[in-house]
């Protein structure tokens, strides 16, 4: 299921371009407005949720912080448990890493080594906010993976189409992205 | 509306304690096996829900990044808007930031100068997993009053008892917790 036309209008009318942020050149997608905005943040939501509600999912795993806000709220629409991924050193148990090149450097993110143990079949579904060169989703996924779970697709509430992320990480699992950004 | 005693003993349950995290001497809580147990996030959940439906809410304002879990999800229940309280260089528009103290130095946190700005009243509901010595929520509610809401209550879903921050938290703003941890 994808978005009606005037729901896609109604998501990009509430997010706000800044340009020059975080460096100069680049336009950063800022979803906070959306957020703030009940009926678009209602409109993304109800969207999501319907698109997921037939994949038989046990959880939702969010990438930290933004994927959170998203990942949170699917994940008790569908009644599903909540898992994060997060940036090195902030969950407090044992975890499994994955590195990821940045334009400079490494980064790393991180799972609890038993997310997913309490189910038999762990089905999840990878949300964050926006893919751009796909490095943190592409971890994300295998992290998933590695810990015993099935990633069923990876979502996105955009997408920035001329950077080669989305067709990296469909090597490795599905990828769905609500709003495509030139 | 307070907890039942059957709900607090099944959200007790599924929170983890953690030895020495972040730093020895310290027992974390680890909220993460609440949120992936899908039972125990429905219930801490419709919970929030149950308490906060009369309130007549604008907005609920989570702190970054815990609180955004639980924030987001609990807006998208109650039909309002999700605001991100970020730690300093987080959020990309004009934002109003607040210094607190920590044990060693000092910390800051923001929100966007527009964040309530599309509705009249703004009714504001701040939510973090977590008060122990309440000084990253105090500098919160500020920060919402000073961007011309009104923080009508501030929720916690644990609370440490045995420091005093829910008491000075009390002189701006009504505080509940979920959870009283001894």
């Amino acid at each position: 299921m994808n978005l009606s036309v005037n729901d896609r209008a109604i998501l990009i009318n509430a997010i706000r371009d800044i340009p020059d942020f975080p460096k100069p050149g680049i336009i950063f997608k800022d979803i906070t407005t959306l957020l703030s905005d009940k009926e678009a943040f209602g409109v993304l939501m109800t969207h999501l949720h319907d698109r997921y509600v037939s994949y038989d999912l046990t959880h939702v795993a969010g990438i930290d912080a933004r994927g959170f806000i998203f990942g949170s709220a699917l994940a008790q629409m569908l009644g599903v448990g909540f898992v994060p991924i997060r940036k090195k050193g902030k969950l407090p148990y044992t975890t499994v890493s994955e590195k990821y090149s940045l334009e400079y450097g490494v980064d790393e993110v991180e799972i609890h080594i038993d997310a997913f143990s309490a189910v038999e079949k762990p089905r999840v579904l990878l949300i964050d906010d926006l893919i751009a060169t796909g490095g943190t989703a592409y971890a994300a996924a295998n992290l998933i993976n590695k810990v015993g779970a099935e990633c069923i697709e990876a979502c996105f509430v955009m997408g920035l189409d001329f950077l080669s992320g989305q067709s990296k990480l469909r090597d490795i699992v599905e990828v769905y992205t609500v709003i495509g950004v030139d």
